[in-house]
């Protein structure tokens, strides 16, 4: 059979080649964007693994919405308005796949700040979506910019991660959020906003989502992959209830519904009274590594700039001019994989070299060791 | 938003209303296609599901393709050939939705038999694949209607489910899975073989798979939501790794994969000791449950045809002319809830009236008053 056209635009993911070279014995990654799975809350999750063979409910089919009770739970948690509606996904990341897959026709403009996530990148470029980039600053996007493209062009969605992005970990200031809420509204732009590591907050103040400035002008994507574990494959989009409705019917089609059981066991995992204990732990523990890369850094690679962050898992390091692309291939070579700025852009041109450094899958020594070793290879390559 | 044009299309589900008034109180529901919860093996599950919390590996990010050693399982359990791949996906029904949104363009064609499986109907539809439908007999499709379809169009893939097939249960004879086959080759027409039901054979022989004909031609769904239990989501693509690859591509940005730990306790449980007689229960149950229907219809329902069946969940019910759709509205405010043949058809004009009865999620007295209660409908409306 002939690839479908949609098929045929889509590049080989070098990430995924680089986090399988990543693997290799020796190799100290730096690349993925994986949890520490020493941190997982497993003790919690116990008792509801060993409860699960007695409930043979959670085994049936379920409904395309989510388990009603995991559900009932969100929309108190997150305060829902009744006009507002919860949908389950097979991860968030199933989520953004709905929302293009319901609102985007081939050639209808996303805007995206660059550089962005990749696994968004796909998924609009697999709807066959023309991609406007809107530069990001050090408290969010070019609103100058922002604000031009929304004027001059037809804009269906505007995609954006405002907490601890991925890949350079800035976090939208206040006037930011308000400011990009209040365009949405005026241009009529939805706004999809995903935080992923929301939660992940270590230090600095809890914001208010983008989307709590225009509630209806807006869906919000979130994971449990962080707070919880990445491998049972729960996320959820949340609101108005038009705009949610026409996911679920797309859902149907796409895996009918996510797993009972992994919602069951989520949902004893989000109301257990040690939960907040398991966040405290995990924030301290990705502080406290992020706090040894950045002095690492200080110390080894004065050539090299970052943003400090307050969150999230990456750390975005400017590098001075030279081939970035090489030189994260050399620096695999010596026993540490990284991300290039390259691979994060639609377009990739001029692209300012930097490197996307995760921090919380890696021990303080090996993070060290990491920092050793891209300073051997910053030496060849600038 | 707007919705996507290939979202416009989609009609409302009538058989997710039946199933929401189905499960009223006092009504007995023939309409789904679920299996017996009272079945399942979660016997056989518990001790998986007890260990999950010492294996904090299965709830990392795992691989797109599925968790490595079921992957090693099903290429040495289904023999596949150095040159075939699998795919671990979401439930079968995303393993349908990636095959139609890896070589489906709006506009393609696709054959299917009539009537056909929903949810088909559905994916096809939100490729806006042009759909092509074969009448069915009752060893299969058509095939004169099959050749000729072949022969004056353009067709990118035929769908069929050989085994006990939604909604009539029907199962192809060894002469039609050859001949099919040879067609597919002959036309080099891509052979899409969906087999939900396979493992529920409860008389007649076992047949060879269409695809064992026409390997390098076909893609294989399997369903672990009949044998195993629905509420864990996961079904297996398998077939020439090209064609396996670009579903994996699409998969990454639809969900990245599928539940590890559902997978890790999968495979424990097909590999348990016990697996076999669990199947051998299921398929006897399900055999004392159609043998009990049959014999309630046949006495209760002198005016109704039906073929019989070897295995499956599922009796299509061929009935004097009548409005079928008037006559499953008046069934459920009978208290008895039945799915009508015009729903399970692309073109609604001239269906025979008919209704698929589910056998597999009543008791043996449920489907005698199911029966009594459809008589007084039949003597309403026919």
């Amino acid at each position: 059979m002939q690839l479908a056209t949609s098929l045929q635009q889509i590049q080989p993911s070098y990430i995924r080649e680089i986090l399988s070279a990543a693997s290799a014995p020796g190799v100290i990654s730096l690349a993925g964007g994986l949890p520490d799975d020493a941190t997982f809350p497993l003790q919690l999750m116990e008792q509801s693994f060993s409860e699960l063979a007695t409930n043979a409910k959670l085994f049936q089919y379920g409904n395309t919405a989510g388990y009603a009770p995991l559900l009932d739970y969100f929309k108190q948690d997150y305060q829902l308005p009744a006009s507002h509606d919860a949908l389950v996904c097979t991860g968030s990341q199933q989520g953004l796949d709905l929302i293009a897959r319901a609102f985007i026709n081939p050639g209808d403009t996303v805007v995206m700040e660059a550089p962005s996530y990749l696994g968004a990148l796909q998924v609009f470029g697999l709807a066959q979506a023309n991609i406007e980039s809107i530069a990001q600053r050090s408290d969010g996007p070019d609103l100058a910019e922002l604000e031009s493209c929304f004027a001059n062009k037809d804009i269906t969605l505007f995609y954006a991660v405002p907490d601890y992005h991925n890949p350079t970990g800035i976090c939208w200031s206040l006037e930011v959020r308000q400011k990009v809420a209040q365009l949405c509204q005026q241009y009529n732009v939805a706004f999809v906003e995903d935080v992923p590591y929301r939660e992940l907050r270590f230090s600095g103040e809890a914001l208010p989502l983008v989307s709590s400035f225009c509630p209806d002008n807006s869906l919000v994507l979130r994971s449990f992959s962080k707070i919880a574990t990445p491998g049972i494959r729960l996320g959820l989009v949340t609101g108005r209830s038009d705009w949610v409705a026409p996911l679920n019917t797309i859902k149907q089609g796409a895996d009918l519904h996510s797993s009972v059981p992994m919602q069951a066991v989520l949902l004893d995992l989000l109301s257990h009274e040690g939960f907040q204990s398991h966040l405290d732990n995990l924030t301290g523990l990705y502080q406290s590594r992020y706090l040894a890369l950045a002095k690492q850094i200080e110390m080894k690679l004065p050539q090299c700039q970052f943003d400090a962050v307050d969150g999230g898992m990456f750390l975005w390091l400017s590098l001075p001019k030279c081939d970035v692309y090489a030189l994260a291939q050399s620096a695999l070579e010596h026993g540490v994989a990284v991300v290039p700025s390259t691979v994060f852009y639609q377009e990739r041109g001029e692209v300012a070299p930097a490197l996307r450094l995760n921090f919380t899958n890696a021990t303080e020594d090996e993070l060290s060791d990491a920092v050793d070793r891209l300073a051997k290879v910053l030496q060849l390559h600038c």
